[in-house]
């Protein structure tokens, strides 16, 4: 399920955060006429418009599934929802960068994005190199705002920084850039379960460890217990990987499945896969309830993902 | 000057700190064994074996300026000396991500660096692409070690991120970087000082403020009053100015004279970039010498980046 698949009745929520995260974005990038004018246009050009912020959305429902819902308030400094917001805004910003990288020609050479030319292919590839580093740096630079820091308590900045990093770092999202060049194009000689695992090690690297990140993060703004970080690790464990089941279900009738990618299609099969699917949103909504009323918003992202 | 010119008479703490620093970065990263292996060994090939380690050194002894020199004890957690290792070592991940990026052929498509393949020759584009992506994450993630947000105090680890996320940003080094590529190539029509300031502009972004963040970054180690980081902070522009023009200079009678790449002697001439030289050393000194004794190791390392 691609960011930006039309969905027929979004919660008013999640269109409420996702205007949130767009004013903190929009607040914490240079404009385009701020030099280098390319580079900040670049940038802006791949956060800009953005898909459902599904992450933001997700650090804001785990915020809330540990304080329990509240109508979503302006951004006042230090309001502890706002922080939520900010979280998620950081790990947008992750997000952006690694799909300016993501479509480079050394990597998954891709033109288009969104429906418009890629950010190399709309600005050079080095302006794309540069303007992915620079969100990478100013996912990071968002979370040591003064504001934050003062806001959030004694440890809770250093702790979103360490979340984040990890998320994204060698052995979360760029490490499973990683592996999947690693098995990419390789035959398929081994077993059937070691290529399911092999897959199911990659995606959850390169897709869950961010999402991960994202409910972890709204979890330490909500001041979670250690139960409640694991229950809400765990539901976003299972929601990545029914996210990237339902993108590679979605892809399947087009170029992916000629390509010979590795997903969870070509290994599974159509109804493996969506056995899988079930399965994982299952585990999901079992990880939600565990919040009562309070996991409200978990629900409503799994429903956004579920099949009619 | 290159980071790995040899040097006659290398003060004994400068390389203490390079072994230092050398610890804290092996510990750091995960072994080259670990999954993925490629990345991981691209990695390390990125950062050891290091050159001088000139911007860990700026930052201990900014931190020792502001807290008067001491003898380099076995890095203890919590001693806050170990602390501006780290700092340095945070600020030298910075530094291997930029060359590695740098190096790339979109950029400045170099095959060689520091006498041996550069990391994309070595591993390839794409994992070099995600080696420096996952450098620069690594960073911001030695920030945010627990150890470090407790041993720090409040507000340090927020202020340490937020520091080095801005020297290396789209307004910092990454910002440098694009000035470079939107400078480079333009026919000399505008008037000499234009030409002057865009390449001063571009210089102190790109190199200068990752020497400016390493100082700022010790200094806050320190405790250092706004006074005390103001003159730090002086101290790094100029030491940066006069490093990067020192490697212009030496570079003059090589590739980069037949480039027709900007630089300071390109636009001041060889007598006009000496002559700059020597006034932002003599600057730089003057800021070092506002510490008194406790400026000593700063003085070093002027003496390091001197003529003879």
């Amino acid at each position: 399920m691609s960011d930006s698949s039309p969905k027929a009745s979004l919660p008013a929520w999640l269109t409420q955060v996702s205007h949130m995260v767009d004013a903190v974005l929009d607040a914490l990038m240079p404009s385009g006429g701020t030099a280098p004018q390319a580079l900040h246009t670049a940038m802006r050009y791949s956060v800009f418009p953005g898909g459902k912020r599904l992450r933001p959305a997700l650090a804001v429902a785990a915020f809330e599934a540990v304080c329990g819902p509240r109508a979503i308030p302006d951004a006042v400094p230090g309001d502890r929802h706002a922080l939520a917001i900010r979280a998620g805004a950081a790990v947008e910003l992750i997000h952006c960068y690694s799909l300016i990288h993501d479509d480079l020609p050394c990597m998954d050479d891709d033109d288009m994005r969104r429906g418009r030319p890629s950010c190399h292919r709309a600005y050079g590839e080095a302006i794309a190199l540069l303007a992915g580093d620079a969100l990478l740096t100013l996912a990071f630079e968002s979370l040591a705002l003064a504001e934050l820091v003062e806001a959030a308590g004694t440890r809770q900045a250093g702790l979103l920084v360490g979340e984040l990093a990890r998320a994204a770092g060698s052995l979360g999202m760029a490490g499973g850039q990683a592996l999947e060049l690693a098995i990419s194009g390789q035959p398929w000689s081994g077993r059937l379960c070691e290529a399911e695992d092999a897959v199911q090690r990659m995606e959850s690297m390169k897709t869950g460890r961010l999402f991960e990140a994202a409910a972890r993060m709204g979890g330490i703004v909500g001041g979670a217990s250690d139960p409640e970080m694991d229950e809400l690790s765990q539901f976003a464990r299972h929601f990545g990987l029914a996210f990237q089941i339902r993108d590679d279900l979605e892809d399947a009738v087009g170029q992916d499945a000629q390509s010979g990618r590795i997903t969870a299609v070509s290994v599974w099969g159509p109804e493996g896969a969506r056995h899988r699917f079930d399965s994982s949103v299952a585990e999901a909504r079992r990880c939600a309830d565990s919040f009562g009323q309070a996991g409200s918003k978990l629900r409503d992202l799994l429903n956004l993902i579920s099949f009619a």
